[in-house]
């Protein structure tokens, strides 16, 4: 059905029926000028933003409309994640060419949905208008942190070991496939078994934010510093080094990589460590944490959830910089080469 | 200086430069995975997102930067205003065109931070990304607001006086005005005095939100449903209406519209009443309230900020419909046609 059939308001009263659920917090919800809602007498609130535009962040040609939302909210949620919270109240601007159909804005809120529902949240407000050309889905999240369980990208410290949990690049190795998809249909999966290929490409299309490993690393109070994998590794690693006034070296050889990411990687010429280091979208999370708190802290992540943790590296001081240290132990400066939006 | 010459990371850092200021609430700022914020133990937080898309909500041709980053915070501000709180921390979510320089960007923050400074609040976040083709400009704004003072849409009684402040219609004379520029700008301005075009020219170009009036009717106490015209006067009575489940009469001839507003409206060949009723973006507030408290509460706005207020009309039970009164006493439907994003 073509949005001019039933308008700005009758589409927005479809998302709400499609989004609202029963809250004591919800003052007022969709369908006034702000939403109001109750908040905890303690802790802090957490704001986050993300906006994907199409052809930026993702192409219809290789995402549906369920995976664009479901992507967009896991974005948000990742980073309340990265600072020790959960979220709670997602606003969704979306700008609409009037080539989408409504079947597909609701298919778009409908993953968006899935992921609120998933984490517990609630989409309670937003903006729904129209585009000339791009379609733009805008998100901004609020959390809830309590202060004592606040983590920040400025906390690591000199000695501190840096751990990552999951593995990374996968998430690039799956659109490098599905890019591939578009071209050479037929021979490109000879390499992968369907299994295989339905785990590389889930990477990429569903990904899942740490926030329950996040949340035990927040309550188990050793960890320093926290980010998510949005940029890549590098990238990543590089804002605790800035933001924390500290050098780092990574070890090469402890950076977690899937087998299917390698095989993807070698199949396409190109290497797994690079999905890893600049590929970014993985969402796994870095931490830092003291050498006698760093495996407590792993195998409760691990045994609380069974995502493994891997020690990658350590925090040294500013003067060191930060390096790349090859398993040959050739020490490289770490480059920081994510997405370049400019 | 072009974008691709600082990159995604030095445009935050200039940005943050710009838009930081101290505050004591502020635990986390810009450069982290969220905001992190300390809010009051008691209160509700009002939350509200508003998107522009070039060459639907403005145009390069007519507005500068300095003025669309204006009017994509007074957008927030208003809405914030019209539930009875006060807005506390904005996001910033901007998708840019490679066109775009960092002059224009830091024009375009310049805009926002200035209302961020006149009405006391922070911007601490947001997204900046690369669009291929469209500029826009995505806010999300948090406020505050005591429950006792909250005042959404859905609280008119039957019987209540509608009133509204100041005058309507003003923004679309200044936005007909300005479109003709481009095409005749010599004649135009013929019949308006220099000051007259600089008062109608701002009306589109640098609305004024009315959260002062807003917060003196909200700790007032006695209005029970409040709105800001942002779709024109028709449509959003209508969702006051549609909100509370009442019926309602607007006397045509009640409705405040400024001389100028008629003179531009007559120089066009058009309806200054239209101009009230459908143009939009006035940001006045319409707000009911029973009768006997109605006077006291446009007198105590009046004499505290110099903001007219006038009654427009009354609340009817909801078979009565919305009803639109002409001069002559003929009983029109209120058609509600404020601008159709599709």
């Amino acid at each position: 059905m073509r949005l001019e059939r039933i308008g700005e308001f009758g589409l927005i009263a479809r998302l709400k029926d499609k989004v609202c659920r029963p809250n004591q917090r919800v003052v007022a919800g969709i369908g006034d000028d702000a939403a109001a809602v109750r908040v905890p007498s303690k802790g802090l609130l957490l704001l986050t933003a993300d906006v994907l535009v199409e052809d930026v962040h993702f192409n219809r040609r290789i995402q549906t409309f369920w995976q664009i939302g479901w992507r967009a909210l896991v974005a948000n949620v990742s980073d309340i994640a990265a600072m020790g919270g959960v979220p709670k109240h997602a606003l969704v601007s979306i700008c609409l060419p009037k080539t989408v159909s409504v079947e597909q804005v609701e298919e778009l809120y409908d993953g968006m949905q899935a992921v609120a529902d998933e984490h517990h949240f609630q989409i309670i407000g937003g903006d729904t208008v129209s585009s000339p050309r791009d379609l733009v889905v805008s998100v901004s999240l609020c959390g809830e942190v309590e202060e004592r369980e606040l983590i920040t990208r400025g906390g690591a410290r000199v000695g501190d070991l840096i751990c990552v949990t999951g593995d990374l690049g996968g998430s690039q190795a799956g659109l490098a496939m599905l890019q591939l998809s578009g071209t050479r249909k037929k021979s490109h999966r000879a390499s992968l078994s369907a299994e295989q290929w339905s785990a590389v490409r889930d990477r990429h299309l569903r990904p899942q934010p740490r926030l329950y490993e996040a949340r035990l690393l927040a309550q188990e109070g050793s960890v320093h510093a926290m980010i998510d994998v949005s940029d890549g590794l590098a990238g990543d690693v590089g804002h605790i080094a800035r933001e924390s006034g500290v050098g780092m070296e990574i070890l090469e050889e402890k950076i977690p990589i899937g087998s299917q990411t390698h095989r993807v990687a070698r199949y396409l010429g190109k290497s797994g460590l690079d999905f890893a280091l600049h590929g970014g979208e993985d969402f796994e999370l870095i931490f830092t944490l003291s050498p006698v708190d760093a495996r407590r802290a792993a195998e409760k992540v691990r045994g609380e959830t069974g995502t493994p943790v891997s020690v990658i590296g350590k925090i040294l001081p500013a003067q060191e910089g930060s390096v790349l240290v090859s398993p040959q132990g050739k020490r490289n400066p770490l480059i920081i080469e994510g997405y370049r939006h400019f």
